[in-house]
């Protein structure tokens, strides 16, 4: 709704030709077998192991462009695709051909009357877009998980991996030519303009996964009427109740934050109960100072030793760093209104023994998840034990959280009849069952 | 994206007060359990009951008005509410009560490790926004529905439905006070600019429902950035292929278009096997005049007697109305290409007794319901046995096809643990287990 027509073209006629041929290879496999769809995963992984010196040798050309660009050190780490990494990413796509078929799953199962048998059955959305940013392994990874669900997909990688990108994708290309998955499945797209016309491919390309920045995401989601999975922004807070172990309380504290600071699963955001805090915060003060993290601390906090104060802004701020905001609160129900204020429905956790609070916090937080004395970093697809993960949703709506193959995949309604029509039932000749069957 | 800022407004202070107030009423509401949601229904009903006679008095007052300013017929059919048609709409309310309960149903129980146990559990959305036009009784369903499934609701009728509007609204909030439900959590907007001001609630709206028109329908996709359940078009198409019990396939095709022509369900356009056209038409074109239903046809199929051509437009139009496009496909393939091409991926359906042919339709044919032999007009909530129809959906992304109560709950990850940190998965000190559990 906020798109300006300059920022958004239209998409051009060569884009939408490459997208519909994308969508017709898409229709035929979606038709394949679930051995088919693994056999062509195999396919990719090997002909990916056949070119990896040409796809190492890509990548460090890449990695002197982005030394003479002087490109951030974050993003050069981001970028580098060496041989052991790479044979991770390819085990990876091993590891995603032995998953269950997310394809072709019975939902629903019932007999509406004699001889009018419906059922829901799981089936590919189509086409996914998907747009990231440096990492040259996403290429590999989302390729797999599209072509795993019957997915056909249009993937934009970014400029300074691009070199990288070509070389794997041409061996993605070289593995689905020794399988039955048309290569047409897959399209790079490699300018600007291509990843915007994307975004107004309405009817070509069912969902949009950005994978980058914060910027990126809240930029795509403002600009399309395509689904988008994913979230702009990873607000976590963990809440430490006055009923607490406080030994246990630091340990979840120190790896929500510090475990990966720059995951969206960091907690941003400490929340102390105003009993405890006199006894807790110096221990959480000199434990974070440790870990060379910086804390922010509200009046309260900074009265109990915290020594930066933090600014108003700070609260649902997501530092993506080793920065702490502190809030000393005076009750759970304050705690609660803190996270509906300034969290962004991520993750949130609470620290305490009393299991009536504990009760409170899990069904009042409305976030995709809500934790008890576990750190925030569990908030993954892997950790779940959904195997791959395609992202995580933090909208209200499902799929919601982290979300697996489960994400690439909708439904459809199959009703089988003898000539059966809806007149008889609006006449009361004939009455429906609505008897379950087995799935 | 195709919103013009003179088209919608942003909220008004007051509407943003009144939508926060049904925001935190909804958040008790979500606390509820099932027996006070089965409570407030009945007491609304009860309340409907009680205010019956003012409710039609309101509504003999808007009928009044209708006539005056010389509405369509249609639209006063569907404004009229009487004795009867309330009484129904409140049986229906009690119907919801007795409804399995969509809240808290656990989907995932999965033990990541010893004493660090995930689940899955329904939730409520939060606040649904409705829109509807004319029918008045369609305030009583949502507004039960959305108690139902625990959610709060902005509700806002057609300008020729006010008087019935407000007279329901307040029936069903003095219910509500008599309930433990907030009476705060369902809201009646009245106002245009409300209504437009509503879709730009993000954050405090987590679904729009509209109910009325395309157009409608299609106005409130363009200009929101929530997301909206229903459907713009309804073009579902029968293909009767050349293998065919042809008697059963007529009373298919006759349903599938008489039986309700105006309903989103009905076929739109028939599309016959030329090795049938000859023998199969001339029965059509006898059994839809008897019915009369104008058709208009391919020029093949005028060469085998529909009287009026069909124009290019014909072809993927909804026409609501006694009127069929006729069309012979030279093969199944060019069915399904028309399918495709024309469709709104609402409901197709085969006449076939071909099991192949039967396979490939059901595998091929990407809509939300693809049907075998049976009539498209099964496409419902009701006739699917989920008791209650929030809507209809086509968009790829579940919920598709007609939404139950399960569309007015999302999920929320639960999980528990005893001081499990991730570091200690990631140093290898202690591995998941991902056992799944009971639900």
């Amino acid at each position: 709704m906020a798109s300006t027509p300059s920022a958004v073209p239209d998409p051009s006629p060569e884009l939408l030709s490459r997208a519909a041929a994308v969508r017709r290879a898409a229709m035929a496999l979606g038709q394949c077998s679930d051995g088919q769809r693994q056999q062509a995963l195999l396919a990719m992984a090997q002909s990916l192991e056949r070119s990896a010196e040409a796809i190492v040798a890509a990548n460090t050309a890449d990695l002197e462009a982005a030394a003479s660009d002087q490109l951030a050190p974050a993003l050069v780490a981001r970028l580098k695709l060496d041989g052991a990494k790479l044979a991770g990413a390819i085990e990876g796509v091993r590891q995603l051909a032995e998953l269950p078929d997310p394809v072709g799953r019975r939902q629903l199962h019932t007999e509406l009357d004699a001889g009018l048998v419906l059922e829901r059955v799981t089936v590919p959305l189509g086409v996914v877009g998907v747009i990231f940013e440096a990492r040259p392994d996403a290429l590999i990874q989302i390729a797999s998980l599209a072509i795993r669900s019957g997915n056909g997909a249009l993937l934009k990688g970014g400029r300074e991996a691009s070199r990288s990108c070509a070389a794997i994708f041409e061996a993605l290309q070289e593995g689905l030519a020794e399988s039955e998955v048309d290569r047409q499945a897959l399209a790079l797209l490699t300018t600007r303009q291509e990843s915007l016309g994307m975004l107004r491919l309405d009817g070509l390309v069912d969902l949009i996964i950005p994978r980058g920045s914060n910027e990126l995401v809240r930029f795509i989601q403002d600009n399309t009427r395509i689904p988008v999975l994913g979230h702009a922004d990873g607000v976590c807070h963990l809440f430490v109740d006055r009923s607490v172990n406080q030994e246990q309380a630091l340990r979840i504290a120190i790896d929500s934050k510090t475990q990966y600071p720059a995951a969206c699963n960091a907690i941003e955001t400490l929340l102390v109960h105003q009993e405890v805090a006199s006894q807790f915060l110096p221990a959480v003060i000199s434990a974070f100072q440790a870990e060379a993290v910086e804390l922010r601390g509200c009046p309260r906090a900074c009265a109990l030793g915290v020594a930066r104060a933090a600014s108003d802004d700070d609260w649902g701020r997501e530092f993506s760093d080793r920065i702490l905001a502190v809030k000393v609160v005076e009750s759970l129900e304050e705690a609660l209104e803190h996270i509906a204020r300034h969290g962004s429905r991520h993750t949130d956790a609470i620290c305490t023994t009393d299991p009536e609070t504990a009760g409170r916090f899990l069904s009042a937080v409305d976030s995709a998840g809500v934790y008890l004395n576990c750190s925030t970093r569990f908030a993954d697809g892997f950790r779940y034990g959904f195997g791959a993960e395609v992202g995580i949703s933090t909208q209200t709506l499902p799929p919601r959280g982290p979300v697996g193959l489960e994400g690439l995949v909708t439904y459809r309604y199959r009703l089988r009849g003898e000539g059966h029509i809806a007149a008889d039932y609006a006449s009361g000749l004939r009455r429906f069952s609505h008897r379950s069957l087995p799935l």
